[in-house]
């Protein structure tokens, strides 16, 4: 995992700006753009949550358009989720006001709300700093990342350089421990790299599937979670290939780091699957590990108690054979078929790493899987038990 | 919800014994039996895990004949799950003796394993305690609902009477303190009525899906779970409808004593979904917001927080229309297609009951389900931390 270098630029053509539009009651920014200077190509994945926010519903009916697009505006503060009729306006006036100030089609704007549920965007505010925002925009990341940010503790970035100089500036937001309706990750790559929509888009619901869609940090799916990937061209032709494997790379760096700083989390749990009859096996399979509360709390006690994992395997659907099955603690056999004999004080020990990891194998073919989550801790209740009142 | 009186006495012809065989290091009762006079026809749900533990695929299988049964074996302490094909060699060895010592076919008796996963049964313990067992015999209830818990709080019994005279007495366990890896649910239920075996397994998985299926305590599936329920006859005939209502009405206040005694719990948490497409939908609209940490947390901390209803609701994938979608808690309406102003504090106070109920409405349909499961507590986590090491 990376962490946000100070002087990360976004790539060629984009911009950024940031401010503090009074969303968020800490005062902290809370309103940002992303400007490209050129069409861009794009990709979208939005929740499947059937009570998905109005900022999903549109991004997903201008994907289907396939338009480019030129501009992303996000608030942080807010999710504009359960917000009626009048919540859809908010967000289409959002869009239009930065097409206004940007000269570009309202459609060529996508939007992006996190925060809270069930309550009405502060319109006068958004629109203010939307007429406000372009008069800031500059090359650097980490203003963004910040602004996007609600309750992770700190801003989230990945980044690869192609073979031709093309590069790949990702950004990301989980969920951290202030506001805690906001279990929402945004993922957005920008890149500069020159590549054909039809190939993006027909390669990233699998990327998703094997980085976002891999992690959990309670289960609990956002009614706002999206992640894109905008892509303008204006470092020239790359090769496909490299440039898929760089983006799945940023992604899944930006899915760890959004994993490892969960609500409450003090470390990252990893589960490796293997031995599956299918990828999406593997997948189902290696997530239901991570999202399961007593694993998740045994890790925090550094508890090898890997019958945990039998039991979540065994709750996931994913095809195993039992006889066949093993289970690894930090590396360290612990079931083959049958239990193992091993030194539980140390593999405990071993467990007190920053990152806990467990390999599985179904024993019934060659699919493989991973996933990441962390542990629950006493912190992930506190933080939860009481924020409205 | 009822409590176990301390007389409850089993249906005509039942009997049961418990004693402390040594499996469990607490030295508590943890090995029991109940037998039948006459034979049994029964019925039977087994948990879904594809990790089940030997004593679920055996019973599984034996209701495939369609044969009748005589007793039930039931051990505390120990899944004797991922124990391998030596596990599943005892499984059939405690059948073996206890069919033995009753003289009945080893066909005839049903058994049922919980505790911890990854360990053989100490065999000698467990022969030798049932050879003991027929001399304990006797008609009360409350020492085999006591030997069938693993770190249940207290013992769970329901009964009711019908019309003629014919009884039906259930026992059940959940999870509770002490033994982590113990999140298993068994219910079994007894009665002298005399009904069709067909009638009864016809019906007996629309009970279990609006009963035992509808509770969660933290989404964990056991490897053990199961419930049955075993009729001798012996009460004469009776009204299908109305011993198929009292079956439920058992089952249900069951159902609700394990969310109620849930691991770490404090308050029972029920949510009663209406206007779904389908009850299957209902039901998992309702158990989705139940097994949410975000919710949970909430209910604990008495926040009214409905916008992690919406959140649970969407991602459970029960068709919902937003625009006609209700929410109230404690009674009180905060959503309808729209946040509604409501007195935060007020509905706070109400939520510091015993029991917290969200109603839902998803304006698409005419169906009903409704689920239970408990608060999440920091001690819920403390709980599960800590125990093989």
């Amino acid at each position: 995992m990376t962490s946000t270098p100070p002087d990360l630029t976004f790539p060629q053509g984009f911009q950024a700006a940031a401010m503090a539009a009074g969303i968020k009651p800490s005062g902290r920014t809370d309103l940002s753009l992303v400007t490209s200077s050129h069409d861009c190509v794009w990709a979208f994945a939005g929740t499947r949550s059937t009570t998905a926010a109005a900022c999903v519903t549109r991004n997903r009916a201008l994907a289907g358009t396939g338009a480019p697009v030129r501009a992303l505006l996000v608030n942080a503060g807010n999710a504009n989720a359960a917000t009626g009729e009048g919540g859809a306006r908010d967000n289409a006036g959002m869009a239009d006001a930065a097409g206004s100030v940007l000269n570009v089609p309202a459609e060529a704007v996508l939007t992006a709300s996190t925060g809270i549920i069930g309550h009405r965007l502060p319109m006068d505010r958004v629109l203010s700093g939307v007429e406000h925002l372009p008069d800031e925009l500059g090359h650097a990341a980490a203003p963004f990342a910040q602004a996007i940010m609600t309750t992770d503790t700190h801003p989230k970035t990945a980044h690869a350089t192609l073979s031709t100089g093309a590069r790949l500036v990702g950004t990301a937001k989980g969920s951290g421990m202030i506001h805690p309706d906001m279990a929402t990750m945004f993922a957005f790559v920008f890149t500069d790299a020159q590549v054909g929509q039809a190939a993006l888009r027909a390669a990233f619901p699998g990327v998703v599937a094997r980085t976002f869609n891999a992690v959990t940090v309670d289960g609990d799916t956002s009614t706002n979670d999206m992640a894109a990937v905008l892509a303008n061209g204006l470092a020239g032709p790359v090769d496909e290939a490299e440039f898929l494997s760089a983006l799945e790379g940023v992604m899944r760096d930006l899915a760890r780091q959004i994993a490892a700083d969960g609500e409450g989390a003090t470390k990252l749990l990893t589960v490796k699957v293997r031995g599956a009859r299918s990828e999406a096996e593997a997948l189902t399979a290696a997530r239901t590990c991570c999202v399961s509360p007593l694993l998740k709390s045994a890790v925090h006690g550094n508890d090898p108690n890997w019958g945990r994992v039998i039991m979540a395997v065994g709750r996931s659907g994913a095809a195993v054979h039992i006889e066949a099955m093993t289970v690894a603690v930090q590396g360290q056999p612990v079931f083959a078929g049958q239990p193992l004999a091993y030194d539980a004080a140390q593999v405990s020990e071993s467990m007190k790493a920053q990152e806990v990891v467990f390999d599985v194998n179904l024993g019934v073919g060659d699919a493989t899987g991973e996933a990441w989550g962390c542990d629950l801790s006493a912190e992930y209740v506190s933080i939860n038990a009481d924020y409205t009142t």
